[in-house]
């Protein structure tokens, strides 16, 4: 028997019964009529999410698979990219750019901070000859739970002319990605995050300034060419078989989040982001990220003194059904990461912050089991 | 409402209802001890289908996402490659081998015929220097209906040394595919095809002889890194996010095909692919492919004279629900192509060649309605 569980990971996230049953339909042509109304129905929507007048293009592929496209589509081999990393995602986005050739040098910051602004405007600055193609951000660090201030790097770089690739595979409907106001030039996405559909496909916004960069871009490029996106966009088609279940799942995801509205999805996330760190902090449990910048997506959580994170994920796993997400590389045993993006509720924050209270204690420490419900209560108000 | 369709198409093909729901269950963590243990056990199940004791992995993608992986993993741009191309997927891999740098050198074949074994042992042996690294070739053509004989290509290829780079995306299950037996290096697959599983997945097979040529192979890889998905598979993960849904729905597809048996399943298809043949000439229709060498999963049909192809296919959509292919290509207006692979029945089969009786009789035909049914019956007999 499959076990019931409170899947509490920054990604794959819970999906609503509705877009579960949604991937359930029968298969459909996807070089026929429904599926080009399908396929207009949710560009058009995802265009919304993105807040941008461009294009979007849906691909079969994880989230790395749109990071790769969105290197690929727009770079030649020898290009200098600026990546401005600050984890784990951050520097996966500058490999993939040095894996197709790219010359890379990084503005790396601190795990646990956020970019600063003003050292990139300085870098771009001295950038007199413009040698700079293009500059990789990460919105949401999802390995460190760190959000990076989009609309102040976007301007930062458009001032310098260069190109700006966002991984905003965690961030999109988490928190506001205005990418076009904000001049961002590639945004990829996941469906597996805040969308509340399973993974399987990437998104991808594409500006006018990427589609001519595109043109001289000389990365070979053949699954994810978005050149012929946009041909097969045109007749209701994608060049290759789509997975067409996902593309059900997210016209009914669309459906439930263009009803609740783009700032209440936003205010959601960020109402059950506070009372997850307001229920850690009084849990005695430090903050893995700089709190000016903490995530609207994950939480990331310091070791417990004397408990290894582990331990602690076994037993939450185990006795509470809870899922929560280790470290990733080296913050493997520092740190713990709590997702609170997509289908999650405030019952189902207070029932994570209980269950994490009294799995510490069984761990030895002297907290209070009930001390994180109390302060989420709080901070979620009446 | 959605209308009640006959998905008669090479793919995606019908999915079974315990198939289908089985891809609606709740998401769970794709780094946690439930889909290691998933993991293993459909690459279990994909090994005894590919017929190999070597590496299987699983894709997040297309099965061009696959095709692109099996060139970039083994392969270095310069590289002489030599493509055995019978129609539009065979051109479309020597398409992605061309895009990533290799000197593609084409063996081609008339569009409805099979690759003639002789002729490339011929070209094979010429080439005493051995500057040929690797063939590609289609084991099913899905755009004229014609499948290959990889018995016989197989080892040809393996007497002059170099690689076989196999496109099986429309052939695994449908057809014997006896990866280890007949030497094929790298075999691509994918799951709207007899899998009987939506698309979403591409799974590809590496021999021991690929794995040699990847450790100097020059390409560029990320996202289709085949020695991180070793790497990451025996942690039981894969390297990026999966598609989910997709893996559960392969494990229930795999548990059904199992029951059948492998054998079984490729008398099915026979028997199926015959009984279409059969109904079809009794309709006064012409096959395009070459009957010696006809495709078990999909039928191609020439235009029937007086007949627009798209006014036909138009009519057995709308009146009948019965979703046919058209002609890729130039062969866009010359043919349709009937899919029978994956979960089609015998009575599908039989309402189909109703349906097309029936609808070449109002389209102005002189034909029996009911030929290709009675012809079909007589080839399922009793």
């Amino acid at each position: 028997m499959d076990e019931k569980q409170l899947l509490m990971i920054p990604g794959p996230t819970p999906v609503p019964q509705s877009v579960l049953l949604a991937g359930a339909k029968p298969m459909i042509n996807h070089r026929g009529p429904e599926f080009a109304a399908l396929l207009a129905e949710v560009t058009a929507g995802l265009k919304r999410v993105f807040q941008t007048d461009h294009d979007v293009f849906i691909l079969t592929a994880s989230g790395t698979g749109g990071l790769e496209a969105a290197i690929v589509n727009v770079l030649s081999p020898g290009d200098l990219v600026l990546s401005v990393s600050i984890g784990v995602f951050g520097d996966r986005f500058a490999t993939i750019a040095k894996t197709f050739g790219a010359k890379v040098e990084s503005l790396n910051f601190e795990w646990g901070q956020a970019v600063d602004p003003e050292k990139l405007r300085a870098r771009l600055a001295a950038d007199k000859k413009k040698d700079i193609k293009a500059v990789l951000v990460t919105h949401n660090e999802t390995s460190t739970g760190v959000a990076n201030d989009l609309s102040t790097i976007g301007p930062v770089v458009r001032e310098h002319g260069a190109l700006l690739l966002v991984d905003g595979i965690s961030s999109l409907l988490a928190m506001d990605c205005q990418t076009d106001a904000w001049s961002l030039d590639v945004v990829v996405a996941g469906s597996q995050k805040a969308f509340m559909i399973p993974p399987g496909l990437a998104f991808i916004a594409i500006s006018d300034r990427a589609w001519a960069a595109m043109a001289g871009a000389k990365m070979p490029r053949f699954y994810w060419d978005l050149k012929k996106a946009k041909d097969y966009l045109e007749r209701g088609q994608t060049p290759w078989t789509p997975a067409v279940p996902q593309f059900f799942q997210l016209r009914e995801a669309l459906k439930i989040l263009e009803a609740e509205g783009l700032q209440a999805c936003f205010a959601r996330h960020a109402r059950l982001a506070a009372a997850v760190r307001a229920g850690v902090g009084a849990l005695g449990l430090k903050l893995f990220a700089d709190p000016a910048h903490a995530s609207n997506a994950v939480t990331s959580v310091k070791k417990p003194d004397g408990i290894e994170v582990s331990a602690l994920r076994k037993l939450m796993l185990q006795k509470y059904g809870v899922v929560l997400a280790g470290g990733q590389q080296q913050l493997q045993n520092e740190i713990f990461r709590i997702g609170h993006l997509g289908y999650v509720s405030e019952p189902e924050i207070i029932a994570t912050l209980g269950a994490l209270g009294l799995a510490l204690r069984e761990l030895g420490s002297k907290v209070d089991s009930w001390a994180g419900v109390a302060a989420a209560v709080g901070s979620l108000g009446g």
